[in-house]
């Protein structure tokens, strides 16, 4: 039972609208660092243990500085997230980048900056040697259980997924990268997306656990370190619990003395790539209410729109909601929360208790530290968000400002330039 | 049965990609242009027809400017789409400004730029006079039907949505309209969205129609144009007819005659505001495959992504995928196409039968005309298509680069502003 508070002054969320305007997101940072410790601190039988934080989670300069800052590492998947990553000061194989369908300015890029090359099928094995006219001394592969896991509601079934090698794949993938001169190896999975059961990250330990064993018997190859990928959950409603760490630690423990160091494995390296429960629950969606309006059910719509936050909209994700000020009234009253897209799935909340709410007052959506901000889009020209972090100082923090019409239009050639071949 | 041919010379693709890289997308003018006067001339019959496009469909400058040059309206429903609008020469009634949750900023500048103003709420009456220290000449209301209709799949049912004015407010709304001091009246609704039964559209201007004279009966009130909507759909499948927009108007003409101009209340405006129907055939993403890979199913994977078109990921949508150069080959093979996005559910197409398909090999994808790139994000730092137009007379204008890093990037702030209270 988490209990949803809001951790800032009414007052400052009330001056920042009233300079900045609003819809605006806020990042809580001495949240976001207390958590990335206690995450290391809950590893840290693992001397080497680090989680590459999921760049697409929050993909803000100032917020993977902080982070790396710390020790983090990145978990990249996009040249630009390459470019945010090592303007953030975060290279070499605190890079874990995580290939798919990849070009080979990606593998070019990822290689100069001496990050992890998480190889996402057999054949990039070679797309990456003649990418980088050589082959890395340190490779990773993506194993793609396929039907040995069943993947949870989140990421799907494995054996549909695009990602990974198969099982039949991978002993031939770490043989052939071994041919081309790979001295360091690495293996990695991602079969959940916003898992609250421990059970099935323990899982996940166990089966790359067991692969480690299995390649090393099959091949003489010894992995180094096994990156157990990202998704673990949050709690979004205020009745879901979130992750015990240290438990989830204690019990890969277990595993990792019983498979690993029982083996002559060890050490092995683990790491996580986590970004939604890293920032998920510290980042918020501070609105407007701009109308409160009576048709067949009764609607409040906002100054934000699924332009700000896509969740709700996508994935009838729940996002809970604070009335600033209004925290102690009764949820007497019934509301659609709605944003001004043209668009009806443009809802962040359907048939949600609240209290009374009027126009003017100041809500704050909850949860919104991940998958947020950068899942924005412009459709109906809507422009996205600016974003403040209050650092782990107490400084508050411009990181983003709005965005303009002169950002929307500017990649549009008012004079369109004519192609002549 | 449409037959979904490429209109384009493949050599024409071919250089546009050697010069300009992948994935783009690439308009056909003249068919956009055609289309637009099909639909004019099917509905010749009402000297005030309009069709007020879409801009969120496909909100770009020339394309717009285009359509307005030929006497198209535009509908509008944000401030940049408003910009965007003026800027395309498109202003006064030529824009229906669909309002929808309205910040004053957006009332005052569709008031400056005269546009009809669509309110979708009673308490908008009063939100609009005090935006604009006034009220307009001319007003319309969004009349949402509720119960008496069933929407369609794509926009769900009537009494759930956001949208409009109840049947037992909208006389109201004119009455108090009037009251303070409006002249002209006009009605609009939007139930459906991407329909191809004509039926279903009929419908809608019987509605409509019919409340016409139930607004005359009861208020007084003449009103002088109906907007049935947008929501005429198109074939995305091969098997799909297209609209008969000749029977359509027909159709409606039966109707008109019937209820307006038996009951005296001819001349009546007849508007649409269809965007998909104008533009959606007559896009193309041109893209290349990166990889083809086997894993537990096989897939092609491009190099566009879901940020560039998202409608497949997002509603399951099909779209139509030709291999260029290889059009005539046996359709043996059956693929996942794949982009890279780091979501398993960035897809194209999944198990689509396709000829044996090569890395390199250059897919051209339907349909994309209509909230394609429009609808975009940026998610896992991944940067949006450019955009090509081959104008009614054959030239071939780039009119929106690629976005680039910088783009990217511009909002952030690398040395943040630290706000002082």
């Amino acid at each position: 039972m988490s209990e949803k508070k809001v951790p800032f002054d009414k007052e400052l969320l009330y001056k920042i609208s009233q300079r900045e305007g609003t819809p605006f997101y806020i990042y809580d940072g001495k949240a976001i660092v207390d958590n990335f410790e206690r995450f290391k601190k809950a590893f840290s039988w693992n001397s080497d243990f680090r989680n590459y934080f999921a760049v697409k989670a929050l993909p803000n300069l100032n917020i993977l500085k902080m982070l790396g800052e710390r020790g983090s590492g990145s978990d990249c998947s996009s040249l630009p997230e390459l470019k945010l990553s090592k303007e953030a000061g975060i290279t070499g194989e605190r890079i874990m980048f995580t290939s798919n369908d990849t070009p080979n300015e990606e593998f070019i890029e990822a290689y100069r900056l001496n990050a992890i090359i998480n190889l996402d099928d057999i054949t990039h094995i070679n797309a990456l040697e003649s990418a980088i006219k050589g082959f890395p001394e340190t490779i990773s592969f993506r194993y793609n259980p396929g039907k040995e896991r069943t993947g949870n509601v989140f990421i799907g079934n494995p054996v549909e997924a695009k990602y990974g090698v198969t099982k039949d794949q991978l002993f031939d993938c770490y043989k052939i990268a071994k041919q081309k001169g790979a001295k360091h190896f690495y293996l990695h999975t991602m079969v959940a997306s916003c898992e609250l059961k421990r059970d099935f990250i323990v899982q996940t330990a166990n089966s790359l656990f067991s692969l480690v064993k299995k390649i090393y018997d099959e091949t003489g190859i010894r992995i180094e370190g096994v990156d157990l990928g990202g998704g673990i959950g949050i709690p979004y409603t205020p009745d879901a619990e979130e992750m015990n760490l240290e438990l989830l630690s204690k019990e890969i423990k277990e595993l990792y003395d019983r498979i690993i160091v029982k083996n002559g494995l060890a050490p092995l390296k683990v790491f996580f790539e986590c970004g939604r429960m890293i920032t998920g629950p510290y980042g918020y969606l501070v609105t407007k209410v701009r109308h409160v309006c009576h048709k067949y059910k009764d609607y409040v719509g906002l100054d934000a729109c699924m332009a700000d936050l896509m969740r709700p909209a996508l994935y009838g994700a729940y996002h809970h909601i604070t009335v600033l000020g209004k925290e102690n009234e009764i949820k007497d009253h019934k509301y659609d929360v709605t944003g001004s897209l043209c668009e009806n799935n443009d809802k962040f909340a359907i048939d949600r208790p609240l209290c009374k709410i009027e126009k003017g007052d100041m809500l704050v959506i909850h949860d919104a530290g991940a998958h947020a901000h950068a899942m924005g889009f412009n459709y109906n020209a809507k422009l996205r968000s600016p974003e403040f972090l209050v650092n782990p100082d107490g400084d508050i923090l411009k990181i983003r400002r709005r965005e303009t019409f002169e950002d929307y239009v500017a990649p549009q050639l008012f004079n369109p330039e004519k192609l002549e071949f």
